[in-house]
Order: C-alpha cells, then structure tokens, then sequence
C-alpha cells in the first residue's frame, strides 16, 4: 500500500475541494458572521503564510487564547498545516498557570482575542519565549494594549498569500497540537498530539456507531476550542463537510436555545453544566428544537434526571461520552446494542447514563485489587487505555511516569464493566475509599446522599481508620429550610437500603459549605486534610 | 501518542469482547449454520494454532479456495492474525492461471472448499510450494483426493489450542492479505495489503457518510470474499459487531431474496448482474425485503433503470459505489449532498448514477489530454488515485510501471467530475476513441444504441482513420424479430439527438452476436482487431 501519511492538513483540503459551499457561521463580538469552506480554507493558507513570514517553523508552537469562531477554527489548521504546533490554551487559568505552559510549551507566537488581550498583558512580562502577539477582531484599528510587537490577524491575511501549500511530506507521528490539562497539585502537564492521532480520532467520530458525524450535520461545539480540542470537532466536521457553529465570547444558555433554533442545529456538544442550563432556558421559553438529532455529552458524569429530561420531554437523543485530554478525548460512547432496543425505559436510561462503549480502534483494561475486573457491573479497577489517539507522555514532564506505565495510560479514573463490556465511572482513584480491602465508590454516595430533600450538597471523603484502613465520612451542606431539622440519623436512614451495610459512612458532617476548585469541583483534598483525625477523635 | 500499530488480529479481538453473543450466519452445502463471535474468535484462534504446526510462519502465504462462509472467514482473520498473508484465489480463473498465481504468490498452505477439490486437483501438479492442503467440509470424512499431504479442517480446529494469541507487535505496514486482478492481457497482477491498509479502509466503510456499517446491520456480503476482500465486508462487519449472513456455494436469486428475507438483512453488496437477478426474483416472487437499508452496488456501472426499480418500486435505498482490486476497494460512494435531497426525482437518480464523491482519506486526479480536467461533467480524463490503502505496485512484476507512477495510480478508467466533484465513469483507457484530438466515450454510445427497441446488445471501439486517428464504429446485435427490418440510419437517427455531430459512429456494423471474455464483457479488442481496415475499406 502506498506510504501516504495522515495530515491534518488533507481535513481541510477535503472541505475546500467538495464542500466550498457549505458554511461556517461564526458568532464575534461584532454578531454573526458567514463564511463558506472555500473562504475558510484560502484564509487558513493566507494565515499560514503570514506565520511563515513571521518566522514561525516546523515544529514551533503557534498558542491560541480564544473563544469558538471561525478565526480559532483557522489557526487549528493552518498551525499543523505549515508543520507547526497549535497550541491552545485555557482562557480560564489563574496568570500563574498561563505564564507556565506558554513557557513550558515554549510557543513563539500567541493569537488572542480582543476582549482577552487584559488577560494576557497581566501575565506577559513572565512570558520567555513569545515573539509575537497576534490580536483577532472585527475591528479595523487595534485596542490599546501593552502587548509587543503586536499583529492585527486581519491584516496579516492580507499579506499572506491564499496559495500556500499545506505541507504533505511530514512524518505523521509529527506534534500537530498540545494542550495542557489541569493536575491535582502543581502545575498543567502537556499533551502532544499528533498527525496521525488527530486523523485516525476523527475517522471514529464519523462512524455510524459512535459520533455518526456527517456532511448533513449542522454541528455547535459548545466544548470550547481551548480544551481537548474541542473533543476534535474542529478536525472531524471540517473534514466530512458539515455546517459549524461557532458560538462566540460568553454565549448564555438562551443564545445556545437561539442558535440551535435558528441554524437548525444537528448535533451539539459540552459538559453536563452547560446541558443543565440549556434545559432550565427550555422550560423557561418556547423553542423549535426538533433539528437536534444528538447532544454529546461528556466531562463529567451526565445526571440520568438530566438524560431523561432531554429524552423524553424533547425528544432529543443523548449521547453519553467519556474521554479525557490524554485521549484525544474521544474513548467511549454510549449506545444501545441491536438487541437492547426493546428493552424497558428504565433500563434503557441505565445504560444511557454509562460512560459507554469502547471506540473502535482502542483497548482496555480494568484493574482492580486481584487484576482485571470480573464484567459484572460490580467489581471495581481503575480503567487503562491503550491505542493510537492515547498520549503516552506527558510533555516533558517527570509525572509521565505515574500516568504511562507498561505501554498503557493508566487514566486515574474507578469504573465497574458490566456483561455487555459497557465501562461506568464510580470514582476518581483518589478519591475512592479503600475499607478492609474492599473498594467503596464516594461518587455512588454521594449521588444517593443528594437525592435527599434537605441536602443541597454532599461530598464523601475516604478517612484514615486504625482497623479498616479508610473509612467513608459524609460532608453534608443542608438546604437553609431544613438546617437543624435533619439529622445524621435521619440522613444514614435514607441512603441505608441502597447500600451494603460496611459501604455506609461512619459519620455525617454537616457543614455551611463545600470547598471548591477554581472550576467548581468539590476539593475533596482539603476535606480529607481537615478531617484526618475525625476518626481517631470519635473513637 | 502511543505507538500502537492497527493489525488485523485486533478487529477480530473486539467482536469477541463486545459481541460475542451477536452471530455469523453461514450457509454451506449441508444447510445453515450458526456461529456466534465467541465461538468465531475461538475456532480461528484454534485454526492459526494448528497452521503453526503445520509450519506456517510470519509473511508465508495462506491460500484459499473457497465460497463465502463461517471457515473462509476464520482464515481472513487467523491469517493475518498470526502474522502470514492471506491470499484469497479467485475460484472462476482458467487452470493456468490458479496455478500460476498459487506458484507467484508462493502458498504454503491452501484451504480449498469440498466441492472445489476438482478444481484444484487438476492443477495441482504444477503447484511448486503448496506443503499442505487443508480441506473445509462439515462431514466427518474427508472426500477422495488425490491431493497430498491433505487436512480436514475440522480435525484440525480440534487439535489446535484457543487460547493463540494473535500478533500484536508486528509493522502496521506488513502485509495482511492479497489478491490476483485479471490483466487484459498475460498473467494476473498480484495486489498486496497491508494491515494499516484493511484497517483504515475499515474506518472509512464504518463513516456515516460512504456505507454507515453498524452494529445495528446484518450484512450478506453477495459479492465473493475471493475478490477484493469481498470489498472489505468481513473485516468491516466483524470489527463493528454487525451479523453476517455469508450465502455460501452456487446460491441463486432466490436463496438470496430468501436470506434477505428470513435472516432481516439490512445491508448487502454485490456487482450489477447480482442485482438485476435479484430484481427479476423479487418481481417473480413475493418477498419481503422490508429490513434492507443499503444495497450497495459495483464492480461495473449499474444501470440507471435498474437503481430507479430498486427506489421507486422497492423502496431499497441504492448505494453506487467504485473500487478496484487496486484499492481495497473502496474509492468512491454516490450519495447526496444534504442541498440535494429536496432535487426532482430525475436529478437524484442522475446523481445516484454516478459513482459519487472519494472517500475520506484518498486523494483523486482527472487527468485529461490538458492536464486536470475542468469539474464540469464533460471533460473527461484518465482516474489517478491515491491513499493508504492504495496499491503502490504490483507484487513482483513488471507491469507496476505503467499503473504506478509518480506517487499515484493510474486506475485506466476515464471519468468525468462534476461541480459537486462528483466523478462518473465514462470508459476504460484503452476503449476511449480519441478523434481530432478529442475523447469520445465508448460506453456513453453504447448505452444510447442499447435504448433502442430493436437492439440486443451494441459495443463501439475505435478504428484508425487517416484525417482523425480514429474514429467510433457500432457493433450492433438486433433481436431476432427486428433483423433485418432495421436499418444502419434508423439507428444512428435515433441516437443523434443525444450527442455532437463528431460523436456519431461513421458506421453501424450489424453482427450475430458480441465475443466476450470469460466473465462475460465483451471483448473489444477482437473487435478492433475484426475491424482495424474497416473505415480504409469503406472510405
């Protein structure tokens, strides 16, 4: 067969050859804008030629700190199409972490959006190795700012030339992108993505059995261009010719109903918060939603209330996923079997609620205390991935070697594998509670914890025990009405036939809050921190 | 990312892991057989085990003979599975040929079907590598043979051990399968595939957008599985979990409408004579075809009529499509364009008429007699393809030259592209008639003459002639009703609106019957040789 390599660059060509009618639609600050794949893909070779004229070569990291819009969506092709790096950094990150991975990453040249310039300047005299600052607006004239020497994107298409050739000899194990992905301590460690991970991820996205993405799909990414690669939506959907819809700066869930109304949106994507927000902007007004044809939903663990709601209510089918950034990210996608199609509602919305099926073209493993798993949706290990759109490092970091062991990427997260070989996530590894031996999964708790009317948050906690190793504590923030009118009794009572007797918490803290990360996650290491002797001060 | 190689051992492993209740439906000469993957993934392993000890080692060459059924399908995977070649033989080549191809590729190993024993007996002795023949039957005696040394199949499974452990850390680039393509004229040209090739052409078969093969799909692969990988069918459809339906030894147009019908299958794929069989079956009888979502039509061009019946009378979605033995095969799917679908009745079944737009990850070029053809549906040129599953040469010989150059293959089918890059195939190369420096597509006149009530067959191939180099002559057979009573005016009249005055054959020779090759196309070069003088004659 011939030695052909797979580029990032021959996506894009594809659009440009048999979709140069089909659009993006790109939301800025100055509204909605329209551009046709023809116009994408002769910006995308005006933008690589300028970055070539700009010094930028093969292997250097061209960083990104932008919203969704069409201008993001050109450098994700003209950075890997000239043989250089994208490089897309978190808007959300404290100046601490921005400073770190634009240096860790050493990228050379930095493309921000207007209303992000502040964030930037704020950080920029740390910064080591940056030699240009690209501004992206609508706008003529540049906003005031220190950044120096500083470039209008616009501009510099101008100069650049709309023949540019996307280089096509590369190795295709060559870096086409990074990005970093927070830790539990310390600073952001680094993903490398290749060529030939990038093309292979998109081939999955299109197939029938998982994403099914396809020309006839008028496609919202939602997930933000900044993580994951917008779950390499960007890649997938240019190739196979479908509409985009890029939201823009500080979208709201109304914007997003408006959006998928009006665009006739097929197929959505983005964690369950945003979901949440989108179902609350429902209820609330009167929009034609009858386009959606699948929400992908991934992140975090979607609440099967909320799976439901989308369902039944809307009719709009919900696709539960699960993939992290050393993943490229998609891993497993949930979907009924041929012959689960008849089962009970309920049934089905168990499945539903799974991480899912494997993708094709990765392996797994689950390895709990006495090796892998039995599949009985009850036996507990931590999951491993394996294949060839997974990292196997981090980018020189020393912490590679917790996470990539044996040729497989240990992923951190605690999964059960039921008799259909369909993986659903219990717990962190930190944070499961490791009891005589046995696992206990904090997150099943706590989900039953805060089913109770009174509790408005609840976070379970693994705490050093002299007999038992760990022991499960129960962190309870109670609704205002009901504070001093329930009790540890009454809270113990109610989880109590759901669960085996030892899997029960030893107490319930009541508490006014829950502490938590910058994106609001429960910060269950200061929890365990403040509660390390509560058993030892109870006994 | 990991440096995971794609191998066809892998696509069997996960059929058995997530699938292995789903079935394979086989029919052989003792009834219909069921198999489920568990038990497919056991016995091919069992299978690679016994054909170690037979002495099979990596890259030797496993031949086989045989239908589509359970066996030829456990060979497809344990083949390449322990590292060997699986070399499918087509089992309609003339004597001479079997035994050349078995002595070229060099088969150690030849797995022929009960009934085909004959076949292959009467070639044997010019076999110079064959060290064990290895005989697929369901009765417990093997048949008189005088081939030696000889194997039941069966017997072997037994003593085999299921626990084989298929390669994994092989090159993604060694070879995984091969297969013989017919040459106009001299020996058959060995095509080799790799197991990066069958892999990413498994990706592309499974995209919404070219055939959407799914778990959900019961697949009846009608054409062979000793021609191209039965279009890559086996490996597609094991990989995804769908049911397969494999029709076995001399099956008629009625056992297919009756599989489709008793086994619901969805999907189904074979060359246009299969269809026009089935067509007449389904007219005769009373079928219900209801589950078919996809028969996917190649090999040759299907006639417009007969894509029409199929989704107007039986309301069977058509899908045209375009490979080559060269290509895995897949190279192009005809579907629509999402702006498309709203277009008249008669415009979609033009499109549908076309062998479509090239699939995700190749690379075409039309190369006419000016470089790159214009995209406008009349300007033909010569099919270049490119891609990683493409053929770069043919296996030690020769001929490679002339199909492999620069980087591309040179198909030797001329085609036209239209606005959409939608390319139709007009002609073959070598019957092109190339008059005054233009092209004039045989078959574009063919299909004319054939519209004519009165004709029963018609073939046009060029003639030299002085002024123009060459020009276009109509072989023409009457039905026996009309002979005589038709005229060579009548007939260049009828077809005349259709075409420019300089397409016009110079004349229409009436003749008993066509010569045609062994698989039954005509045969146009004893055409051109019958009638090399004719225009020098007649001017």
């Amino acid at each position: 067969m011939m030695n052909v390599p797979l580029t990032v660059g021959s996506l894009l060509e594809r659009a440009e050859k048999f979709f140069p009618k089909k659009q993006v639609v790109s939301r800025t600050l100055s509204g909605i804008h329209r551009f046709t794949y023809k116009e994408i893909g002769e910006r995308t070779r005006r933008l690589a030629s300028a970055l070539e004229k700009l010094g930028v070569e093969k292997g250097d990291r061209v960083g990104t700190f932008a919203w969704n819009h069409h201008r993001h969506l050109e450098v994700y092709f003209a950075a890997p199409g000239m043989g250089a790096v994208l490089h897309t950094i978190n808007i959300r990150l404290s100046p601490e972490h921005v400073s770190y991975i634009i240096n860790h990453a050493e990228d050379k040249v930095l493309l921000v959006d207007e209303d992000l310039v502040p964030l930037i300047e704020r950080s920029k005299d740390q910064f080591k190795t940056v030699e240009a600052y690209i501004i992206m607006t609508d706008k003529d004239e540049l906003p005031e700012t220190t950044l120096e020497p500083v470039y209008s994107y616009e501009e510099l298409l101008r100069e650049g030339s709309p023949e540019f050739e996307f280089v096509k000899d590369l190795d295709e194990n060559d870096p086409a992108g990074m990005c970093y992905t927070s830790a539990t301590t310390g600073n952001p460690k680094g993903v490398v993505y290749s060529h030939r991970g990038i093309v292979l991820h998109s081939f999955a996205f299109g197939l029938a059995d998982t994403a099914a993405l396809s020309e006839t799909d008028v496609v919202l990414p939602v997930v933000p261009m900044f993580h994951a690669n917008a779950w390499g939506l960007p890649f997938a959907a240019t190739w196979f010719g479908s509409t985009q819809v890029l939201p823009g700066p500080l979208f709201t869930p109304k914007l997003l109903a408006d959006l998928i109304e009006q665009e006739k949106v097929t197929f959505t994507a983005g964690v369950p918060t945003i979901w949440l927000g989108l179902l609350n902007e429902l209820e609330k007004g009167s929009y034609d939603t009858s386009s959606l044809r699948s929400i992908v939903c991934g992140g975090s663990a979607a609440p099967r209330g909320m799976i439901k709601a989308f369902e039944t209510k809307y009719k709009i089918p919900f696709l539960h996923a699960y993939g992290m950034t050393e993943t490229t990210p998609l891993a497993t996608v949930s979907r009924l079997k041929s012959y689960q199609v008849g089962l009970e509602e309920d049934e089905i919305l168990d499945i539903r609620s799974k991480q899912g099926l494997l993708v094709p073209g990765l392996e797994m493993k689950v390895i709990g205390g006495n090796g892998e798993v039995k599949w009985d949706g009850e036996e507990m290990g931590e999951l491993l991935l394996r294949g060839p759109w997974i990292a196997d490092e981090y980018y020189k970091d020393e912490r590679s070697a917790d996470a990539f062991r044996d040729g497989w990427l240990y992923t951190g997260d605690v999964a059960t594998v039921d008799e259909e070989g369909v993986i659903k996530l219990v717990d962190r590894t930190k944070d499961l509670i490791k009891s005589g031996g046995e696992w206990i999964s904090s997150v099943d708790l706590e989900n039953a914890l805060m089913a109770h009317e009174a509790v408005f948050e609840a976070s379970v906690v693994a705490v050093p025990h002299q007999q038992w190793q760990e022991r499960p504590i129960a962190c309870v923030v109670l609704k205002e009405q009901y504070r001093g009118k329930v009790d540890k009794q009454e809270i113990l009572e109610f989880i109590a036939p759901q669960f085996a007797k030892w899997w029960l918490p030893d107490d319930v803290v009541f508490m006014e809050e829950i502490p938590k990360t910058s994106v609001g996650k429960f910060l269950k290491r200061a929890l365990r921190d403040q509660l390390k002797d509560h058993l030892v001060q109870n006994s």
